[in-house]
């Protein structure tokens, strides 16, 4: 840094396409930390390592950085300060000129502009962008990863891949553009109904697409570099969103003939069609039977003597889910984690020397299958046996907030954050919370976090759509003693309408009862009482006649109601 | 406008201070319309005359628009088109240049940027601003407001003007300025500590203030005019808020020497102070004698079959207010509505040939009063007699909105429109709304309406803090049958920590019972019946011992437990 005059390196945590989820390659946050949360950034300068990561990864990353000189600052809290900030404020307040160094690729154009309009008049923000800046000192990165490419059916997602284009097309007219890049993964493989695993957990080909009036060009593969030639060439007035466009790309962009604004494509994909929607709940179906005999597994091991880790009954979920035809690997890694783990809603299951489940307390898990017909993310946490009153409170509380949202009902327009509050009420009312969002959209067959709609106690305007699929998953963590988080998924709805507007509700998508034993009924008002009720019982009927006999018995006595 | 060139005229709803209210002589939009609301913008072309105005207003525009030939055109409906947007895409969709005249006092700069920036790159906006403009054709228009002005000693807000001023000139010396203009009228009032009663239920004084390093000057009654020669006097940098600013003015300062921002002035205002807070609460309890008596005056009335109309009704609580010492007038027209009429959330009670209050049904009844020592605001819906099962589920679901809100606690950061589906879901669930606000701010013996802070469904970021006071105030409006609106005023208040954060909740200040006869106990959830037995319970207790014996006694029967 001295030897170049860098005052500042920034070591972004995503990829060239602004992925949430990167490649081993672009894992540069662990390579350079240790840190193996799913968010995070860091800033080096000459007298300061700071990682940047949210509530969600506070007690992970507090662990992981031990030792390494690297402060942790806290983002997602009141009084939280962001890089640009930090930079601007308290590392070069009253620098003429301060020189940062990126690696252009993995740092979206919209954070650089936010990063040089943070600072004032007064100082000159010089970026030096430098691709692939840790080439130089990371001797074994991986390469850009090769699998093999999947090709969805025009039946199976519901809309032909040339339907959909047709329609960007007349989006990218409508903007005065002949051409679009396209750099959000999710946003290719949706387009094109091309599916991939270059990304684990995610469905994903790693690639950028332009589409211009007359031709569809995908850079992938062995011309995946070729894309760096591509933009130079005349695509016209060219449209981009600087969401995902990473900084090296636009710099080699021609200004005058692109025009930044945000891209149509994740609204529109995140509106599941019919066809979908109907996948989904079969795809829930599926993984409700995979959770059940999971969940039996789960209760006869113990209640038998075996001796079972958190590791071991995640490989065991695993294999269950493995046994569905079309099933393409988890949504993400499991969160297998007994009492204390809980505690960390992004916990880490150790490979080896996992903590034992034990007939005590509370046990979570959280997973999620990809299947060829959809995508599924649940938690449940199982009472393993006796468990304390605070754990009862917590996990009734919980339950309690998430069958509020999992309830309400709403005019059009609303957005998440305009009835998240309804979820956390029950909490709140006892001086609980929980960091991190109620609700994150799913994608079919597709990444298990997409947006743009949330539930979240954050200013987003996006409306829930009819079509849309979100997460309802409070949650409550107490450190060094459990963790509670019940989710399921549910799809927006129509609900009719009245002289008062027109209502939209949710369907609960999600199949797997709801463990009565650790329920407070008193603090379950006669509503919510009714709901979970109705709800064990529904997936009691649904699940029943595809379980052994066996399973279906216990499934019976499981779902008796309160 | 044709021999002036003009394209378009547009008559701006507000004074030169962007007051809410305005005084008569800015009560423009009634003198070109017709129409009475609070909150209208008129824009007139060569072939369209056109009526801005929200929801709350629209039965009410429907009916005084009529015959008049002006356009109402909706705002705060999901497919509003506000008067920028429809200038530049459906008035003047191709046209070169465009002039519009306005009356600069009455529009804010912040309106007239907006304005200009809906405009397209192809279109050059030149703005005609002709101070006073009506004054050509309005004869008998009415003078600048000239009252007596009442100085408020430092016991009485908690306060002196002087620390107010320094605190103030450290946040002008912060921004870089020194000097700053203050053109809000409610923000002049605070930080002088005076009241005047210049607009009707306002108690403010028409004036601007210049706060510089050495002086305060404070451009009122005769001085009013000076402000132009002040303003192009040196006052080093000055500092303005653009959205109290008028555009007359603005166009007459020397950019260079300006900086545009927001006041810091409305926050700090809305965070009453102990000696503010504990007068407010002085305020509620003498404003709930006057209800109390108001209500058993109403009720033993049309017992003894006397004739009541709405005019008296409202006339009648006027007077209880007036014998209130430190009474200075209501703080907005008694909305004193029967049956019908409450099904407008602003109705205005006709003063001659009002509707009669019968025995049975709805009457709705909006009002406040300002004293020395706070403002208030209230609604109560009483019933008068047997109820429609109907008005029956809308009184109980409209208060179990209306208590939920009341009994919420949230962090620390939470915003109002954070919490607003708190109020709403109880009526969303049965497919009932309501087009206003949930909420607003508050001032201590100033406007009724004061920001920032407010609950409802907007993107409004500001967090509701401790000191600040908001209303509850859900309601159900049913055209042609009646109306419901049940408002306590809340004061926001710390409520504790825990190891999940720091938590605020809700006083109630306001003190007058609910009625419990046209209540379905069956709808509300144990939470809410005690919380409606604890307040009916506290009313009596509070106010009773301060009541004739005869209004006590039937206020122990009003209050029993349901």
């Amino acid at each position: 840094m001295r030897s170049n005059n860098w005052d500042a390196v920034i070591i972004g945590g995503s990829d060239p396409h602004s992925s949430e989820y990167p490649a081993p390659r672009w894992k540069q946050v662990e390579w350079v930390s240790g840190f193996t949360g799913e968010a995070g950034d860091i800033v080096i300068t000459l007298d300061h390592a700071g990682l940047w990561t949210d509530t969600r990864y506070f007690i992970q990353a507090n662990r992981q950085l031990e030792g390494s000189g690297i402060v942790l600052h806290k983002t997602r809290v009141p009084d939280q300060i962001l890089i640009p900030q930090w930079l601007s404020e308290n590392a070069f307040p009253e620098k003429e000129s301060v020189n940062i160094a990126i690696d252009g690729l993995c740092q979206r154009v919209s954070d650089i502009e936010e990063l040089k309009s943070a600072f004032g008049e007064d100082t000159t923000v010089r970026i030096v962008s430098i691709p692939d800046m840790l080439d130089a000192i990371w001797q074994d990165r991986p390469a850009v990863p090769v699998t093999p490419i999947i090709e969805l059916a025009d039946e199976q997602v519901g809309e032909s891949s040339d339907d959909k284009i047709d329609w960007l097309r007349s989006f990218i007219r409508k903007k005065g553009c002949n051409s679009m890049l396209v750099c959000a993964l999710d946003e290719i493989a949706w387009l094109l109904n091309v599916r991939g695993s270059d990304i684990e957990y995610n469905p994903l080909v790693i690639s950028y697409l332009i589409i211009t009036e007359e031709e569809v060009r995908w850079y992938t593969r062995e011309s995946y570099d070729d894309i760096y030639v591509a933009i130079s060439e005349n695509c016209g007035k060219m449209y981009v969103d600087p969401d995902s466009l990473n900084y090296h790309i636009y710099t080699m962009l021609p200004k005058e003939s692109i025009v930044l604004g945000p891209s149509p494509v994740a609204l529109r994909k995140a509106v599941k069609n019919e066809v979908e929607i109907e996948s989904m709940r079969d795809a829930h179906l599926e993984d409700g039977l995979a959770m059940e005999k999971f969940l039996f597994w789960l209760e006869t091991s113990l209640e038998n003597g075996e001796q079972v880790d958190e590791w071991e009954a995640s490989v065991k979920l695993s294999e269950l889910r493995g046994e569905i035809q079309g099933y393409a690997g988890d949504s993400f890694e499991t969160i297998s984690a007994y009492g204390p783990g809980g505690a960390l809603p992004h916990y880490i299951t150790p490979k080896t020397n996992a903590p034992k489940l034990i007939r005590r307390g509370l046990y979570l898990c959280d997973s999620g299958g990809q299947y060829s017909f959809g995508t599924t993310d649940i938690t449940r946490t199982i009472p393993l046996g006796p468990c304390t009153r605070m754990e009862m409170e917590d996990y009734t509380l919980v339950l309690k907030g998430h069958i509020n949202l999992a309830m309400a009902v709403f005019p059009k327009g609303t957005a998440g954050c305009q009835i998240d509050a309804i979820a956390r009420m029950p909490l709140w009312k006892t001086g609980r919370n929980f960091g991190h969002g109620t609700g994150h959209g799913v994608g079919f067959f597709l990444g298990v976090h997409e947006g743009p709609q949330d539930i979240r106690q954050n200013f987003n305007r996006q409306a829930l759509l009819p079509g849309m699929i979100v997460s309802d998953e409070p949650g409550i963590y107490r450190e060094g003693l459990h963790g509670v988080r019940h989710e399921n998924l549910l799809l927006c709805k129509e609900a009719g309408s009245s002289e008062f507007g027109e209502w939209l509700d949710f369907e609960t998508l999600t199949l797997c009862h709801f463990d009565t034993d650790a329920i407070l009924k008193e603090l379950l008002n006669n509503d919510e009482i009714k709901w979970l009720n109705d709800y064990n019982e529904r997936v009691f009927r649904t699940l029943s006649p595809r379980l052994p006999a066996e399973i279906a018995l216990w499934l019976r006595d499981k779902t008796e109601p309160i």
